[in-house]
């Protein structure tokens, strides 16, 4: 029987409500138009064409179709738990952005006292709550969306500050997002669901299947993913050459991810058939692999190699080291987090490392002070001003070493590590709240808790004759 | 049994068939390129990319995927209309895109004796085509095709020239369309339904009820719009931080209305769950909300507001509205666009007035006269000069005040309900017409009428059987 | 019983990561950056938003959505073949994508012994990866994955050599390929599925029917292809009024075509009902009629002539000629690409010759010689210097007349063809090898053979059961 607890209908209305009724009042006192939206800041000078919309604005939209349709049918993969799957995807998702409008405006996007917004911040944070969809991942089907929301509502403000920890005081690269984005989300996600352990299923559940349509749905969203990913990759490098290698690389990176993950597909399955799971998510690896040196100039036989390095990991991690996880270090990792976003962050963030290490002048020309913004001379040396005569608006900058840099990246990784794994087990333990009203473990993966179900809706005994019909054929 | 007169054999191919000799010959004599698409325009002094194409195509894709596969998964709800909800949204869509670039191009576009035809062309024909499409949702489930088609014949010119008179003779500021898009559709298609009322789907229908899949499906649909519709509400806005600002505020309501709809959606559900129609419909109030301030200076935080009130409004509407109309005043809106379309765009219009009597230079500066074009000073004034030493190419306008602007945006609101109401219910009469085929009551949701449909096809009897498995559950 | 030999343990992964192992050694000899995506090349007189990324990425992007998720939902409709459908449609296209970068490369983009990377050559790698899956449609159901990325693996460098010579010989005018893509793919692929024939098919077979979900999932395909055609016709036309013409001929051709479909569909039917595989189908003949001539001046209403004489052809081939072909001819084209691509390409080839034939100046003005670039003046021809005073960049062409031009147009046609029927039964040959692992007659459109399947992957006895239910109604 479903318990009396897992009622929405005053906790999500009372949380959502106070929720808005913050926000609406936070916008109206701390949020206005940054100066590509202000009319007031127009004047004779303007060019409306000039307008940063017309930069963002595309990128915005390929992002918004991974975030909603990608995430939204990719998790819609369970044979009930469809509806949950993608539609807490939906809430979650535009809760995220709202807020993280409103927490990365304050640390990134505020002057005299307001946050200034734009297309840009939206984009910001859309990467926020892509944050927050990764870690959800973790403890798909077993979560109210209470919890979810809770869950964005406190990792938003962690990732934000660290983000903006990380880019202030270790000024690192990291275009791609694979340490701030994908690695954060990772280690975050692991620790809530650390705390969220669940003894009962590690054997299994039986709702815990696909069926045909749901497996279907889920390589849509999938292929959503797959083929905006290269907008996501190079949403925030420098425009020009650095933007068009973005794309090329992610795109290169995907297709060989693809063609490893059928390989391996096959080769690790007893019968020599494909598991669609693997289609659904190792396909994708890939793309989170080449991030950390998505700009660079690392040739595309190595962003081809990445491919095939992130997708063998991913797919060895799906195999052998979720299930290892989950019982021997109560990590029940339910989406596989940590194969498509953790071990392949980590082999990005070394193959980042590797290329800030060889990049020299004689392949970038002097725009290598461009990508690596702090490897540019200081202020006062001379060598600045040669510069400046070949890149006019160059920036001083803080004259590190490639080995002063590599340092950093590597700082970054085990600080982002270690405060994402940190937040996640606080969040954690936030969560078990019992007016959070997490599912008991029988309804989890399990829409009719939450949803008004159509007669249609599967039952345990719908498929037990299902089986029978199949058995007997 | 299916009667015999609703074989599509004949009436579709022959009113089809005629339809398109008449547009051919339409288009051979009076539809020319226009001087972005006509080569012997092009000289010396033409920059190919500067061409309106880049400027117009990539708004124009973003609202064909709004049409073509929003719309068409969002009205494939019904568990056995599926392949009409999709399939027709299709055919009436092209046809009333291709009808309505003649007789929009007749009202807007034509001069010596042509009609000048580019993509900004078809991007004005696919808002007529929406408008079509929002109307049709009134009688989804209860018309033929045929009756479909004759629909958007009507509709396409009744709106065509409601919005050349009250763009022409009223000047009206509407940049997302509340009053001339919404408005229009939602009358229109009650007038239509009003006529078409059958008594006795007012105590439901077996066949009125969704499944798993089709409501997954929908769900996309919803998630199309929501995606796209920035570029919907911005699309004809004035370049540079106008449309900026009407993609910031549309992206603003839509996600307060969607957090607003899930709050509301679990409050007013007996069992505290959430209700897949909510999520469907009642998320996409904010886009309408906003709409007709959508471009002027009401600040983030009001955006916001609006998307919370319209949410509220819309939702009220489907709980209590409906049923009510339906029972009272005969008027049966199958897909509650008087809450969707209806009350969202009175609020809306409502806004946007209250927005223009604000309006003022300390706010938008200079170009306050470029936004609110007819508040702009009249010929020969001294002030229009002094304005144009600001605003290079501002043009005179009527001097209107703001006053007198918000009243004309009064008249606009019940010119267009009036107008649309009559048609609607004029369009609803001729639709009665025998030889249309509308389908019997018994027939009504159910695509075995117009289509050769699956073995798998789900019967009564079939539900029956999986009820049976159900409650033995 | 599934035979033994159908398990792709060792000859899939064998075959891939050979191929990988082949492609990543030689993009590391031979693929290099081209001049928009290499840092070096940048210097200070490079504007980052003059890159030609800004202008390619967009195009790239619409076409990524028409190969994965329009061919892979389209390919999708068979009932029990969902799965192999959308998911070997994205493993061929990856694979021929990156084998058409090195080939395509090789004879169109090498210089100085390296081939140069930019979006505009993974623009040209989706076309040839079109053409692959586009034949691949005549043998859908009845091939292993192993085979159909054989087929790629030959297809793709016959397509490029192809391409690569009547481009640098014949010097054709073919915006949208309907010579090069859609001719060449239709006679290859009917040369494939000529050799690999299966005389017991002719009869039908149990599985070669569709679902309710199956077909609701190929119209998206169908959707997803018809929104973003415009792109795919004008990706590689030239900038300005020429792809202004291009998208504008492209969506008049769809929507006539479109609606001619359903005419015809209701028309043809015994009981005048819609049949989806029409819908599916017949509906997207406009595009490739338009093909090539789609950037020429045309008229708005000779596009519209062609979307209807094209969707006439095409249906009428899937109604009597297709079943002909297969009975007398031997060709069993499972998806009709002939009909879809090869009929219309025919008679889009045609039209495109008449255009031709009646270009002149009056018309065009002096861009006639940009559209038409071998009907420019010879190098010392005073006609050209005239010329170059009007449109200033004019290259020297061939001096060739319209009638010169328009039979060069016939002998690429004829040579395309030739070449392409005889790659294809060469090909078929090839495909016939035992290791290949073609299905059995009887596993033929089934994805148990090489998928893992659900418990709710239907069985002949469950439709037998459904349809018992459904008969007893």
């Amino acid at each position: 029987m479903e318990t009396r607890s897992s009622s929405l209908r005053v906790s999500l209305p009372a949380f959502v409500l106070i929720f808005e009724a913050v926000i609406v009042a936070l916008y109206a006192v701390f949020v206005t138009y940054d100066e590509h939206a202000d009319a007031r800041l127009q004047n004779n000078h303007t060019n409306p064409m000039d307008n940063a919309v017309y930069r963002d604005y595309p990128i915005f939209t390929d992002i918004q179709v991974m975030i909603f349709l990608g995430f939204g049918c990719l998790l819609a993969f369970f044979r009930l738990y469809g509806f949950s799957g993608m539609v807490f995807n939906f809430l979650t998702a535009t809760f995220a952005i709202q807020w993280a409008i409103l927490v990365q405006g304050y640390f990134q996007f505020s002057h005299d006292g307001k946050i200034h917004l734009g297309v840009n911040n939206l984009i910001n944070a859309e990467f926020a709550c892509a944050v927050v969809l990764i870690s959800c991942g973790a403890v798909l089907g077993k979560t109210s969306p209470l919890q979810l929301l809770v869950m964005a509502l406190l990792e938003v403000p962690v990732f934000a500050a660290t983000e903006w920890a990380v880019l202030k005081y270790l000024k690192i690269n990291d275009a791609g997002g694979s340490i701030l984005i994908h690695l954060f989300a990772c280690y975050f996600g692991l620790g809530v669901t650390f705390v969220l352990y669940r003894p009962q299923l590690n054997d299994g559940h039986a709702k815990e299947t696909t069926s045909y349509q749901s497996d279907m749905l889920s390589v849509m969203g999938t292929l959503f993913l797959w083929v905006f990913w290269p907008s996501f990759n190079s949403a925030l490098t420098l425009k020009g050459d650095d933007q068009h290698r973005a794309i090329l690389h992610t795109f290169i990176g995907l297709s060989a991810s693809t063609l490893t993950a059928f390989a391996l597909s096959a080769m690790l399955n007893k019968s020599g058939k494909l598991t669609m799971a693997d289609i659904q998510n190792v396909t994708l690896a890939g793309g989170v692999t080449v991030g950390a040196s998505v700009d660079m100039m690392i040739s595309p036989a190595a962003a081809y190699a990445l491919g095939i390095l992130g997708c063998t990991a991913c797919m060895l991690g799906y195999k052998y080291l979720s299930p290892f996880l989950a019982r021997r270090f109560r990590i029940q990792d339910q989406c596989g987090i940590h194969n498509l976003h953790g071990l392949t962050g980590l082999i990005s963030c070394a193959a980042g490392i590797c290329a800030i290490l060889v990049a020299s002048e004689e392949v970038y020309g002097p725009s290598l002070y461009e990508i690596f913004t702090h490897r540019a001379p200081v202020e006062g040396d001379p060598r600045l001003r040669e510069l400046q005569l070949l890149i006019p608006g160059l920036r001083p900058g803080l004259g590190r070493t490639a080995q002063e840099q590599a340092l950093f990246q590597v700082a970054a990784v085990f600080s982002t590590i270690g405060v994402s794994a940190l937040g996640g087990v606080a969040t954690g333990f936030i969560l078990k709240l019992p007016f959070l009203a997490p599912p008991s473990d029988d309804f989890c993966f399990d829409d009719k808790l939450f949803f008004d179900v159509p007669p249609d809706y599967d039952t345990p005994l719908k498929l037990q004759l299902l089986r029978v019909v199949n058995e007997s054929d």
